[in-house]
């Protein structure tokens, strides 16, 4: 239906695009990216992929103003190279947070992110775990927004969960926590936060956890202070062993410094973005998810179901 | 800085639209809007609003299909008769809840309206406490989103609310009610929702109210199902009085028998869209919403801040 | 070329749809379609249509409003599940009378309707005898216009045309009924409509019906005040036998008591648009154009020229 | 509302523009049009119109290409200069017949022009009675389409119009002549042209002519063929005198020999296309247009209602 | 992976399209193309393009403006009749030199045709040789832009081209020419022109061409009065045999009676423009492009990489 | 005409945005810009820009990834904050390098950043000194590119300049050197690089410089490496002082460490980017620009011409 695929490695987190690559039995697309002095980037595709079906894999991770705009250089350049279709891949979709003027005189930044994407000119998306699930409707074109949450249920099933609760570490977590703790068929505790005054805010664990394990369940480990907060209200609140999961693992510090001294009993995390050497804790686990990409890109190739990969 | 000001009723709710040229001293720009006898709308303005700021008031209200289509109609036929700007004024915005794919292969109708109003041709949109805020994102277009919470807090704060807990009747009105929560310093419930088989459903009261005036607060009340369920398990749980607040009185069937039978103390709303006489239910309180959309309206129209209006 | 032929029912003629997928002997895809309780409508696909040839069957007629929202939700469903190609069959388009602005302060909501069409996502429309061909020019969208003409015509030869006219009912009519007068080989009469006072109007015949069979021909009946005013001042100028041929049944009240009394020899229609029951008359021909749609159906999706289809 | 006024004469018809710019007592601006051997056109602008409310007159007249392309070229030149608001002063618009695929497999280039004439720029659009009122609705910025059918009035009422008839000349032009006879209270008749084999066609008179004065009635004089046997039709079937009104008088060849004998007691015409000396037939009356443009130039640049100008 | 591939000549340069059309050894497509007497450009295609992929041969050549309009037209046309995919095949496009605002108050006609030819429906361009290879940036849609000088190279290599030099005539054309002397592996002259009061201008030769053959190289010659004072210079400079090479052969007037007095050894270009047989110089040589283009068009019908063609 | 005039520093140049703010006796408009630990980029206004007229300044220099992120993302700040309207100042425009395929399969990442930029909704750019004028075409927006020679040559006319020559360091740069020579009428010299084998390139002095003052001219000074090279060969050719003129301080590493060994007698550079302490040379002048944009912004605020500012 479209032309032979293609993988290109867009540069920010080159072992999921091998993992990708290598799933999908297709080599990684050669291109040239850099920087020159002038921090211009360049690009440069080492041979044509006119007329092919082209699958840029580019999570906007640190460094962020760079992968995004290397993202939308490599999408010109494709799309000026005659590309049939381009899917702009992004594991991790930044500026996900700026979803709304939450307060005044402020941008909608994920929406321009899809105006962006758009304008560079790319046909479709595949992104994981939006901040919120709104944001797939930034875009006007069509895509495909996945969540690891099964992989994570995977994971979890694996243990003893009698006894358990699912946490969500804020508010703003709480639907995604819920769809989380019913995978699980686990009841659901909330942490509120609320500033006291201009210096301190208070802690309020609404729901039960004494006595119980506690999973904190959240999108993503960006500075870890609100979930490293909320394990140690769960271990004041009586929890016995507290876990830690969430799909993107940003780790901005002091994330590290912190999940160090928080006491998890276990981390666990998908590689959506790279986890450097020096990030890998002892008690991390992260999850690959590169299989889980490579076969929703294979169906998208080949004009298949999306949904029928996860039973919907 | 724009042409002079100019209201038009889209005949969803012409009690507001009434309200609203009545505080800005402006009458009602005269408009014939009529259906032929095969269904199809008829427009025509009775004199030119050629450079004039125009404002079409029209919240998408029941019935539902006709009322976005005569605001569409409206807006082209003001375009085409050269106004100056266009701002569609959408008190209540339907479609709000169709915000994301919640469930696979179906619409982003949200989008849809934001970009169809877009294309028919106006400048701006104001509207009022969006089912999400990051509706106002899916808008291309500059626009305003407003809350109506304060109108709610007031009304409010002239009772006793010693002892008083916010209740928000699901997940999804969590974040919500933690405003509310916050603007009337009282302490925050959560009510979860959950399937235990095809059959049936149990409510869980997360956080507490033994004892305590809850308020139930929402965005809208449809047909009224999750609040007078949340109204029977707080009873349940040992609550004194029970309050329903939210912005929008959509009283879908069967919402009016539902609510006549809760036993709420108190139900508070706003005229975002019309209340028929016979939903006038005797514990049924309607704050009126015009003179704050008028405020605003002027404002916009003066090229002033909106903001300051809520001294953000 | 395009993906697999996938049939979809919008819901406003769910027979023609039948007939249609019937004829290209596939069956229609799987949708819900449904309005809750606060009237807003729900669409869900039963399975993908990723990568398919989608063409969605819904003439915009009775419920106007509705059918339209329903056409544009589910272009919305069908782009954002990833359709390879999506054409919207409109067998009949509703607003094609307001396709100028005949009076001041007016809209062109017909060339509204092609903009929102487009913005919803389709590719390609697919109509049938549109009010004024210049509509399809509203579009920037490709798509085909088609005419019954030939199915008209067909159905009048098998009679005895000796000593007939062609009757254009009012002077919009004049170039179609022209058209159709040529096809039978037959002269061309036209009804002139004055308005005398603000009261009353006069009719004109131009032309000449004495002794004549009359075939009044116009693209819709929809009140049939016009035609059945025509009727009248055609057997008052002598004409022995009266027709009526017209494309599309709208039917709108008061239009069958009208034609119950209007004394036509045989009403001749198309069904563009559902014919309740109840609006069957004894003396009305309802041609079934569903085949003729499918072979258009069938030559867009395999690449093949329509016009070859009516030997252009 | 807007910054100063500005006329640009565009070339094609330069005594209307500097008719337009005296009525509104601005000197025409400052504008060098000339090609380059290589027939490159080439437009620089004497001084600036930043900020400025910039008309340009050109009707898209002989040269036809080398007009339209001399609009599209000046409105990219005065954009690029940053003129605050842009219209295109068309006062006839080429290529109006081609506004519907009449044949298959053509292009609908009356949409064209207007997409072109939106995309170098133009906000807005200003003509005078187009081929079919539709074509309004091909651009997507607003604009305005006059009649002159009110100057033309006026020229009939100075002459002795008891016992006359107004005659379309085709089909086509039926809807147009019954709102001339209407405004000047006079029976309307229609010639009917048919093909009757490759070689010939029929002319027929729908309606009556015998004793009477006629005036043939249509929107512009082309090639002059059609009028031309119109009047020979009329004069054979007895009527008295024959005139011919029309708004555009593009007199393409041979339309001069052909109207030289054709023996009407006059042709009355507006000058919305030049009419050179070499064409003034003596008994050719050529209305002026300019004051009736630059009232409505002058109305649209304040802000003021068009449609007042004629009582609308 | 896109439809049969069709050929249509624009009617600009209908050798070149027969050229073409033989190489790929498909029939050139049936079209009508024709002016009217009010000269609007009429289009009829004999034979449906549904879903091809079809090449429209028009270099924008006098007479420019119809070439300009009948290639838009044409496009229109095309796309109406729902081509696969449409591509502009310009061997010259005009208006190059209006790609930038030398002069204040200026268009940029350039990006303006870009824009217009997108607008008209075309998905790709393919040009020869523009006058600045930015004027590709200028379009939004994806095309090649292929150059000529390798086969301009081959021509020269067949001559002694010891003891040479490659000259540009302005520092307009420096890095050009500097392109085809490193082809040649020649040395770079440069003549500029300074203009010294209102009404005289100096040429001053940049670089050293005594005892040398010199090859004046260009994209273009126009009225030819560079070149030829270019060669002027060069020989009261002492160069011995003087060349030009250029790609499009616009010759306008004077340029024949100028380089029929210049002297030129020989005269070298490409036929992406027609050179009628006036024009043919003894000294002139033109080079055939049309199987060049057929290689190219080839490889984007078939999605193969254009590049590889040229070695890239 | 506009509202109120607005100056919003974008971080990249504070030193810049501070002077323009000064010379328009305008404060700098409060905006809080910081990037958060995950360097996602947050922009707050700290008062409303509704219906104001709003000029950002962002050269888009080091560090240049943020520095267009964050103008694009204060675009839409201001755009969701109303304002009247935005103009993009941009006194240095990264990436006009990439303005053409020099390379195949590479973007057009200049064509690019203007596409962002209008997508991010400014209304107007004004710019400085673009790599190519061509550049200003890529911008569908209108707005000015104003060039900075003036103030080179004015300052240089303060030298003697008898017995000088102005020198392109390379063919790209021979039309801006030319044009800087006229205006200090001086004769033009070239250097022509062109490479030798894989390792070696060797550089050619076009034109003489043999006992004179050499003025290399170019746009920028990136790596210095060019300018380096060409002020050794014109000492080599026995060129006397050796002058380094140019707008676009960017000085990328290695830039200082070859200037400080180059021997410039002097480096003339305009603040277009910043210069920091460690990068001011002894030898280096900066020329200050902010009171010519200041001067322009004005202008533009107003409505008044802008090239009068230069006298055209």
């Amino acid at each position: 239906m479209y032309g032979e695929l293609v993988i290109i490695n867009g540069g920010a987190h080159p072992a999921l695009a091998q993992e990708i690559a290598d799933c999908l039995q297709t080599p990684l697309h050669g291109v040239e990216i850099k920087k020159f002095a002038n921090e211009n980037i360049y690009v440069q595709l080492r041979s044509s992929v006119r007329s092919r079906d082209v699958f840029i894999i580019q999570p906007t991770c640190v460094p962020v103003s760079d992968s995004i705009l290397t993202l939308l250089i490599l999408i010109d350049t494709v799309r000026r190279d005659s590309a049939g279709r381009i899917t702009a891949v992004m594991p991790y979709f930044a500026y996900g947070r700026s979803d709304k003027k939450d307060q005044p005189r402020t941008p909608i930044t994920a929406r321009l992110m899809a105006d962006l994407i758009t304008t560079a000119g790319a046909d479709r998306f595949l992104t994981l775990d939006l901040h919120a699930s709104q944001i797939a409707g930034f875009f006007s074109i069509p895509g495909d927004e996945m969540t690891t949450r099964i992989l994570l249920r995977d994971h979890f099933r694996n243990k003893d969960l009698s006894n358990s609760v699912v946490v969500a570490p804020d508010e703003g977590a709480s639907k995604r926590a819920r769809k989380f703790a019913e995978l699980l068929d686990l009841p659901l505790a909330i942490i509120e936060k609320r500033r006291r005054d201009a210096h301190t805010e208070a802690l309020t664990l609404i729901g039960d956890a004494a006595g119980m394990d506690a999973i904190i369940f959240d999108d993503e480990v960006d500075t870890a202070g609100t979930v490293c907060n909320g394990a140690a209200l769960l271990k004041a609140s009586g929890a016995r062993r507290v876990f830690l999961a969430a799909t993107h693992p940003l780790f901005s510090p002091p994330a590290i410094e912190r999940l160090q001294s928080a006491g998890f009993d276990e981390i666990v995390v998908i590689n959506t973005v790279p986890v450097p050497a020096e990030k890998m804790l002892p008690n991390l686990t992260v999850l690959p998810v590169g299989s889980f990409l490579a076969k929703i890109i294979g169906r998208i190739h080949e004009g298949r179901s999306v949904g029928e990969l996860i039973n919907e």
